[in-house]
C-alpha cells in the first residue's frame, strides 16, 4: 500500500501546488477566512466528505479575540468578490470560519487531522526574487500575507482529502479533517475543541511547515517548549473630571494601570520553570487636563507548562482586580487568546517514524526542536488526551527563505507533497485493515 | 469725551456684530488661524495702523504645542478657499498667526491690548434654538467652533481699532492691538511675549467674555486664581523584543511610565497653597507579545502661584528623567503649553472702575471671581510688570447660554458693544491729553 | 466678684507653682499617668468634688494607641514608688488614667473644663540655665519630660478647683473638671468623649499654654487650623519562604507595602483645601534571603477640615486593603489616634473677651493663630456642639523659652495664675447668679 | 600507601572527634572566629606547618558583611576567656580570622584544601536526645551553634594536617590548608581569594558534610546548581520635616524605597535560566508625623550562572540609583556577600573516584546533587580555574539528624574519619612521588 499511496500523491502534485498558490493569493486574517473556509467546505463536499461548518463545529462564546462586526463585514464583502462559495459563505459569516470534513470507512478508530487556515497582517515582499511575486501569486490583499505557511497547510489538507477519498476501501475507521481559523494569536482552536467534535477521537495529528532552516525532506518528531499562554485585555473605567478644578471628583484609571503594570511584572519567579508576563500595549486617558477615566491594557502570560502559566494568570488577574478596586473602578477582563503546553504521545511518535521510514528520500530527525512559542493546537491535544486518546504535533521540514512572519517568508512547494505522503501513510498505519 | 466715545461705539454696533459672526462662521484652531489673522491684519492696515505679523512679533522657537506641518498645510488650503487675505496669508503661514497693529498718537504712554483669536475642536450644536444656528452663522468648519468667545474678542479688537482711528487726536500715547494665536492649551502667548514687542509697554490690558452666569452689563474687576501651569509631553524610547523568547533583551518603556505615573502623583503636597498634577493621556507599546519600546505621556502641572507650579514642574521633570534612567531609555520632553499666575495692578483696577462708571447701564462688580483655570495672558502680564509696567485682566460679563467649551456656548452680542466702550474709555483715562 | 476672684487666685499663687513643679518632676507618658491621675483624684476629693475615674469616665475600647501591658506595668510600679495615691492608683491602672471632678452649685448650666495631663518622651535639658534644672525640679524620669506645658495645665486645673470650692455659693450650675490622658498623639480624648460624661454639658472649655513667642499676659482667642487627623497602623501578614529555592510559595508583604506607599501618596489633591498623608515608619521582613511575611506601616492623614481628613482616610484604607488583597495577605488596621477639625463658638469667644477685660494687666489678642497641628480636644468640642452646646479653645500666652517638644521648653509660671483667673472669671460670666 | 593512610587515619580517630567536639562547644559567628582561628593556627604551627594569618592571607577591604567593631570586641573578650591562643589571638583580632598552613614536600604541584570555620546564630537544641547535649558538648555560647557542620570541617582539616606531617616523605608538592571565616552569608571567601594566596595553586579542593539524608559512607561527586549570588544593603538618606506643617521641605525616602522594591521585582525574566531577586528586609522612617529621611534595604540577587546573577545585579543597582535620584537622596550601597556559580573539573572528579575506590566501605555516588543555594568557595574555584588550575567541590555524605541550620542538626562523627581518608588519598593521587 505504501507505494500505492506515494504514486497517488505524486500524481496530484500539481493540483496541490495550484491550491496552495490560490490560497496564498487571497489571504484572510483570523475570523475572516470567509473565502478560504467556504472553498474548503465546497471541495470537501465534492470529494464525498460529510461537511460540518460554523456553529456546527464551533462554540460561539469561546471564539477568543474575535474582531469587530464592521471589520468582519468588510472582509465578507471582499470574500464575495474574490470568488467565495456562495452557499458556504453564508454559513461561515460573522466569524464562524471553522470547517470539518468527515469520512467514514468502517468502525475502526477515529482520527482527526487539524489544519490552520488564517493569514497575517504582514505586507508581502514585492522583491522580484520573492518566489510568489516572481510566479505571480503574491497576495492580492495588500497588507495581508500567508507568512506562516498556513496556505501550505490548507493545500496539504485538501491533498489528503483527495487521497483518502480514492483509497477509502483500504482503511477501517473514521477520518475528520479539521480546518481551524484564527491560529495566529492562539485564538481559534478552543472554540472548536470545546464544541464536542473532538470527543470521539482516538488520535489527533497536526504539524507545521518550516520552523527550521534547511529542513526539506526531514520530519522533526521531537517538538519541545510549546509554551502555555493566556492573552487577555483589561478594560478599566473610572470617572473623568477637570484635573485642575476638582481632581477629587475623579476616579483615575491611570493610577490603577500604573499599579497593575508594576505588580504584574513583579509576580514572583517560579522555581519549577520559566514564566513570562507582558503588558504589551496600553492606551489610557483622553486629554491632558482631564482625569483619565478609560484605559485598555493588553496582557499576556506564558509558562513552560500549563501549571506555570496558570500560576501567572491567576496572579495577574488578582493583581488587576485589586488595582481596579484600589481606585473603585469598573473592570472588564476579556479573554483574547490562549494555549496549553502539551507533549506528543510516544505511541504516535513511533507510528510517525514507521510511516516516514516507508517514504523515499524523507527521514525522521528527532533533534530536540525548541518551539519557544505557543500553538493553540495544544487545546485539541489536551482535549483528546484527557479523553484517553493520543496526540502528536510534528514539523514538516522545509528550506524556508526567511523567518516566519516576515514579508519574504516562503517554503519549498515540494515539501507539501512530502507532507501529504506522511499523513496518508500515518493514517494507513493507524487505520489499515487487518 | 465719554459721551462721544459711547455715541461712536453705538454707531458701529452692527459692524461689530457682523465681524463677530464672520469669525464665528470660519473658526480656526490654534496655530492655524490663517484666515482670521490675515483678515485682522488687512483690517488694521485699512484703518491706518502699522501692521506687524508673524515672525515680526513672534519667537519661532517658543511656539509651544505647535502642530504637524501636514495639518498646518491642510488648514492653510482651507483658509485660502474661505477668503483669507492673500498678502497676509503668506506672512502668517506655517503657524505664524500673531498680528500686532500699532497706532501712535503722540509721545505719551504705550498701551497694549491683547485679544486671543483661536477656536476649539468642539462640534457646534445643530439645535435650531442655538443662536448661531438660528441666525445662520454656525461654524462651517465642522468639528471646530468658537466655543470660548474668542470670536467676540476679535470683533472687540477691530471695533476698538475703528474708534481709535477716528479719535486719534484726543489721545497722547501709543496703542498696540495684539492679536494672539493658540490661547487654548495656553500655547501662544509666550512666543509673542518674548519677541520683544511688549518691552516698551507701560500698560497691558486684556479680558474675557463670559465666565459667570447672568453677567451682562457687569464688568468683573477682581479675578483670582489664574493658575500657573506647565504642559508637556514625555516621549520614552526603549528597545522592543519578543516577550516570550528573550524578555531580557528589551528595554521596557511600560515599567518606566508606570513608575513615573505613581511618583508624579506622589509629589509632596505644598503647605503654601494648592498644587495639581495630571497624567492625562498615555499611549504605550505596539503589540501584546512585544516588549513595549515607545510611549508618550501627556502631563500637566498647576499651582496657585508660579512658585508652586515651578515646584511641581521641577519635581515632575526629575521623576520622569529618573524613570527613564531606571530602564536605560531615551527620553525627550517637549513643552506643550504654559501659563503663569498673575495679579492685576490696583492702579489699573481703579482706572477700570473710573472708566466703567462713566458708561451708561454698566457697572463694576468686584466679587471675587475664582478663575480656577489658566490663561497665557499671564506671560504678558508678568513681562510688562517685570519691566515696571502695569497689567490688568478683567471679565466682561454676559448672559452665557452654556458652559465655555460646550457645543451650545453662546454669549449676548450687545456685550461686545459694552466691551468696546470699556476699553475705549479706559484708554481715554490712560492716554487723554491734559 | 471680679476683684474677689483675682484676690483669691493671687493668694494661692505659690501653691499653684508648687503643684506645677511636682508634676514636672514626675512626668508620665500617655496612658501611664498613674501617679498624676491618682493624685489629681485625691486632691479633687479633698476639695469636695465628686470624683469619677477610669472606667467610669472612659470607654475602654476607644483608647487609641494604648501601649503594651508590660510597659503599663513598669510605669505602674514606678508610680507606686513615686508617691501615687494608693486608693486611686488601683482605679486607674491598666491605662485608665482619666479623672473627672464634679461640683454642683445649683441647677444652672453645666460647664466642662478639660486639662490634658500626659508628658512626652523627650530628654529634658541638663543645662544649668534651664529653669527646672536650676530650680531643682527637672524630670526624675529620665527621657520623659513635660515639654508641652501639660504640667501647667494640671496645676491650673487644681488651682481652679480650689477657687471654685471656696466660691461655690456665687455660682449657679455644675462644673466638671476633666483631666484627660494621652493627648500627645491625639489618643486620649475620644475614649472620654464617647463615655457619656460630656453629654449634659452646655459649655466646654480648654486652652493651651504657649504656642506663640513673647505671649505672656495675652489671651489669644482666635485659634485657626486645628487640623483633623487620623493615625493608624497597618499590619500585613503573608507567608515567608526561601527566596532562592521557592519564591512562588511566599506571599510577599514587601510588594504590598511598596504598592500601598506609592498609592497612598497619590491620593488626589482636594480642591476644597489642604490635605496630608504620611507613611512615617515602616518595618518589613526578617532576613535577606527570606520572602518577607510581616510588615507594619505607620500612617497619618490630615485635612484642614474633618471632611477633608475623612476623604483622605477613606481613600487610604481602601488603598491599603487593595494592596493586601493583591498579594492575598492578612491585614489588620489599628486606630492609633485622631482629631477633628473644630471651630470655637462666637458666643464663648465674646464671653472670654468679657472675662479677660476684667482682669488687670491681661488682654485679649484676636490675631489669627495658625495652630497648624492637631488637638484631640476637638473630639470633645464636636461632641458638645453636636448636642447643641458651645465650645471654645484658646491660647494662654507665655514667654516660652524654646519650641514645644524641645528639651529646653519652659514657660513663665506667673502665666498659670493668669490662666486660673481667666477660667474662674469665665465661669463667673457663665454661671453667675442673677 | 593506601593501606598505610587508612591505618594512620584510623589511629587518630579519637583525636579528630575530640577536636570536633571542642569546636562545637565554642562556636563563633562569621568574622569573630577568634578562639577557633587562633587555636587552628597554633595546631598547624605545632605540626610543622608554616602559618600565615589575618592580613597575611586576607584583603582587608574585601571582607564583605563585616560586623560592628563593638560586637567584634565583645566576641574577642569572650574568646580570650574561652582559651584562645594568646599569640595568634592578637593577629586575628578585628575580623582577620583567616588562617593558612603551608607544607612543602618537594617541587611538585601546589594543592589548596579549604575548610570553613564559622558558626550560625541558631539556638542549639536542649533535647536530651540531641547528641551534643547528651554527650556534653552542646554550645556554651547560647544562641550560637555549629548547625552547618563547619565544626566537622575544622576537625577534618586538623586531622589531615596530622596525616600530612607524618607522611611528608611520600609526597612531592606543596599543600596549603586554608581555614576560611564567614562562609555563612557568603562573605569570607572573597577576601582570601583576592589576597594572592591561591595564585600558585594547581588544584583546589573543598567539600561539605551532609546535604543529603542517609548519606554516610558515600561521597557525592556531582554537585550542581551552586547559584551565583550578590548580597548588598542600600542606605537611603533624605531630609525629614514635619509631615503636616511643611511636607514640601522633606526628601522622602519612603517613596524611593517603594519605587525601588516594585521595580527590583520587575527586572525582566531571563531566557537563559533562573534568576532571583529579594528585598528581604526594610526599615524606614522614625515617626508617624515625620517625613522619613532614612531607610535601609537588604537586597539579594541570584542566578543559575554568574552571568545571570550579574544581569540581575546590574539592573538592581541601576534601579536603586534611579530611585534615589528621583527624590534627590543620598545613597550608599554596601556589598554584604556574594558567590559565583562554578563547576568542578572532570579531571579532579575522576581523581576523586580513583581515591575513593581505594577506601574500604566507602563509595562514590554520582547522582546529581542540586545544591540550590550558594557557596563562596566558588570565588576560590573561579580564581584557580582562571589561572589554569583545577577545582572540585564535593559532598561527604552523612546520616544527618535534621536540616542544616536547624537547632537539632547533627552528623555522624565516623564520617569525619572517612573525610580525612578521602582527602589524604586524593592528595596521594595528585602528589605521589613517581
Amino acid at each position: 500500500m505504501h507505494n500505492l499511496i506515494q504514486k497517488k500523491v505524486d500524481k496530484i502534485k500539481e493540483e496541490i501546488i495550484i491550491d496552495r498558490r490560490d490560497f496564498h493569493k487571497y489571504p484572510e486574517i483570523g475570523w475572516t477566512e470567509f473565502r478560504t473556509a467556504s472553498l474548503v467546505a465546497r471541495r470537501l463536499e465534492e470529494l464525498g466528505f460529510q461537511v460540518l461548518v460554523g456553529k456546527e463545529v464551533m462554540n460561539s462564546d469561546k471564539r477568543m479575540g474575535l474582531i469587530d462586526k464592521e471589520i468582519l463585514k468588510e472582509h465578507y464583502i471582499r470574500a464575495k468578490k474574490q470568488g467565495a462559495d456562495t452557499y458556504y459563505l453564508e454559513k461561515v459569516k460573522y466569524g464562524f470560519t471553522g470547517v470539518v470534513g468527515i469520512l467514514k470507512c468502517g468502525d475502526g478508530p477515529v482520527i482527526g487531522l487539524r489544519f490552520d487556515i488564517d493569514a497575517l497582517e504582514v505586507l508581502e515582499s514585492k522583491d522580484t526574487e520573492h518566489f510568489p511575486k516572481k510566479e505571480g501569486f503574491r497576495s492580492l490583499n495588500e497588507g495581508i500575507m500567508h507568512a506562516c505557511a498556513h496556505d501550505g497547510h490548507i493545500a496539504i489538507g485538501i491533498g489528503i482529502a483527495k487521497i483518502l477519498s480514492e483509497m477509502k476501501q483500504f482503511f477501517n475507521g473514521t477520518i475528520k479533517l479539521i480546518f481551524q481559523p484564527a491560529e495566529e494569536g492562539v485564538r481559534g482552536a478552543k472554540s472548536m475543541a470545546v464544541s464536542g467534535i473532538l470527543d470521539d477521537l482516538d488520535f489527533i495529528l497536526s504539524s507545521h511547515i518550516g520552523m527550521v532552516k534547511d529542513g526539506s525532506n526531514k520530519i522533526y518528531s521531537n517538538v519541545q517548549e510549546l509554551l502555555a499562554t493566556s492573552k487577555f485585555d483589561a478594560h478599566f473605567t473610572g470617572i473623568s473630571t477637570h484635573a485642575g478644578a476638582s481632581p477629587e471628583k475623579g476616579k483615575n484609571v491611570m493610577l490603577a494601570v500604573a499599579t497593575a503594570i508594576l505588580n504584574l511584572n513583579s509576580i514572583p519567579r517560579h522555581s519549577k520553570g520559566q514564566t513570562r508576563i507582558n503588558v504589551g500595549k496600553l492606551t489610557a486617558g483622553s486629554g491632558r487636563n482631564v482625569i483619565p477615566s478609560d484605559a485598555v491594557m493588553m496582557v499576556e502570560t506564558r509558562g513552560s507548562t500549563s501549571e506555570l502559566n496558570n500560576y501567572m494568570k491567576e496572579h495577574a488577574i488578582r493583581i488587576i482586580k485589586s488595582s481596579a478596586d484600589m481606585y473603585d473602578l469598573k473592570l472588564s477582563i476579556k479573554e483574547m487568546g490562549g494555549a496549553e503546553s502539551a507533549v506528543s504521545d510516544e505511541y504516535l511518535i513511533n507510528k510517525l517514524k514507521d510511516a516516514v521510514n516507508k517514504i523515499n528520500n524523507v527521514e525522521v530527525d528527532d533533534t530536540n526542536i525548541n518551539f519557544g512559542g505557543s500553538e493553540d493546537f495544544t487545546y485539541m491535544m489536551k482535549r483528546v488526551q484527557n479523553n484517553g486518546g493520543k496526540a502528536i504535533y510534528f514539523i514538516i521540514g522545509s528550506d524556508i527563505k526567511a523567518d516566519h512572519h516576515n514579508g519574504k517568508f516562503d517554503f519549498i512547494e515540494d515539501d507539501l507533497i512530502t507532507a501529504v505522503k506522511v499523513y496518508s501513510m500515518l493514517i494507513a498505519e493507524l487505520l489499515h485493515k487487518k
